[in-house]
């Protein structure tokens, strides 16, 4: 390369670096505290010559989805979806409905449903969400987004994404940093859309997970859905499942609820500079408002605890300009 | 950007795309019919004038490891770091050689382990794998491969990797393949020398893994290897983690014994043009010459079945100038 080309590439560069620092990379967060502290964080582990400097290949963010990156009421969305599901299933094979948790589910009796714990959402996953290819399984999942309507915005579910947290994803991106999806949510239900919602590809989605298997159809190979949780990616399983997927600490965990305590916990356990990031749901009039006595997102221990462990608590009402990207 | 500049980028990109396009990216592959079949393929899926271009989000490329990317004779390389640290661990503590089969393993007597089946060699994993943090694990195995010795060439185990692999490994990621290991051998084995061995980072390597645990110590967090094993990645499991892990179907498949069968099969079945490529022990003068009779990597279905379903068998001693980096 000729010093000339050199002297105008060392130019470019520095001209881009200058559009950054100056350009507002968070546009929908107010200027409160939680954006200073954000930007200050991810200045401080970008600069080479800052002893908080963390190089590239470790800049590794996690975030929680449900209550994180998208809305989780008045019930998880995938909640909603396997009902949905089950519910056409059932008009076309009404034999399908053949114990009292399929029954409730069917009737959209949650309140019956829940009453049953775990063993009673497990039939509906189950009826709902294997014997079939992952494939078949993904192309109903984006079926159903793109028909299905959230009951109190009367939006699209893929549209109740917080704006302000596809800006941080994409001020972490443009910072160099791997930004991932570490939901208790099933991994390839979020996989159906976290690339067009969040600019997240699949190999980046970690999740709970239904058995699998490999077989032949036809002579044709498929990975089918079996019934039953072989990995579940909630508490104590978030940072199984970053070891085992990433096999690198996080240094920026974000999260909403006691589900993701540990996640926060391990990240902040890192050696290099660490963020953790809790969104509270403050905001009654532009989304919803709950914590402690939530049954979906509760949040208790993580709002005890988020001053004495150095973690930003968020203020949806206060730190948010807009909620979601179509809505003011 | 002024006219100027994107004049000369583009001389530079067309300057450094022809230097791309004379020097040899395989220099470690004899100029046969091997050499031109991988070199053709990714020249045609890279071109986006050709009906064969695949977008670079979809240029998965996954790799076995033992045999595929290193050695694997006389036993996998694992299992005798498992005897080696098993016969330390037992010099401080006799009392947990507590069973016929760690008896066995302890005094190197592989036959009798073998006799024993897979309970047997699942006890000897337990016992030198597990009830320890996998921070520590790698460190074992770090030290491990800095002082054992392959009994045949006298090498770091680490060095008995195959230069054509490398290059083959390189030459993909230059032209933007994400390149994976999937490989029956341990997840977080692997790890602990893949990044410089390969140039492969830890989120980039599937493999077995025992079942882990979040725990705290005295108030540290960390993850648990626990014993027995939560995810079997071999044969028809390869495709499974893959579809866990990555959540897209690859391109390219290189493997080398039946256990990467359904794995080739998988890659093939992509609507994409894929490249299915078994490396064959030919050479027992430079390695090891072995297939279907094999205790150890055997290879009988894939070598019946490459040529029906166009996959390559790279003939190790006539497609090979070389095979280790640090030998002739």
């Amino acid at each position: 390369m000729s010093v000339n080309v050199k002297l105008l590439l060392t130019g470019l560069l520095a001209c881009s670096m200058a559009l950054q620092a100056t350009a507002d990379p968070l546009p929908s967060w107010n200027d409160t505290h939680a954006k200073t502290a954000i930007v200050e964080y991810v200045a401080s582990v970008t600069d080479p010559t800052s002893e908080q400097f963390v190089p590239v290949a470790a800049r590794i963010a996690v975030f929680d989805n449900d209550g994180t990156l998208w809305s989780e009421q008045p019930v998880y969305f995938q909640l909603t979806y396997a009902l949905d599901t089950l519910k056409e299933k059932a008009k076309k094979d009404p034999s399908l409905i053949n114990s009292p948790a399929l029954k409730a589910a069917a009737a959209g009796d949650l309140k019956t449903l829940m009453a049953g714990g775990m063993s009673g959402l497990q039939e509906v996953i189950n009826a709902s969400h294997s014997d079939m290819s992952v494939m078949a399984f993904q192309q109903s999942v984006k079926q159903w987004l793109a028909t299905a309507r959230h009951p109190k915005t009367n939006m699209r579910y893929d549209a109740m994404i917080y704006q302000p947290m596809l800006e941080l994803l994409s001020y972490l991106r443009d910072n160099s940093f791997t930004t991932y999806i570490v939901s208790g949510g099933g991994q390839q239900f979020i996989r159906a859309f976290s690339e067009k919602a969040y600019g997240i590809p699949p190999q980046q989605v970690i999740g709970t997970a239904l058995h699998a298997q490999y077989e032949l159809i036809d002579g044709k190979p498929q990975i089918t859905k079996k019934p039953d949780v072989s990995f579940l990616d909630d508490g104590p399983g978030k940072p199984v499942g970053i070891a085992t997927v990433i096999g690198k600490k996080p240094i920026f965990v974000g999260g909403n609820s006691d589900g993701d305590f540990e996640m926060l916990e391990w990240g902040s356990s890192n050696e290099l500079p660490s963020f953790g990031l809790i969104v509270h749901h403050t905001d009654a009039k532009r989304e919803f408002a709950y914590d402690r006595d939530s049954h979906i997102g509760k949040l208790d221990k993580g709002l005890k605890q988020a001053s004495s462990r150095g973690w930003l608590v968020v203020d949806m009402k206060e730190d948010w300009a807009k909620v979601y990207p179509k809505t003011p």
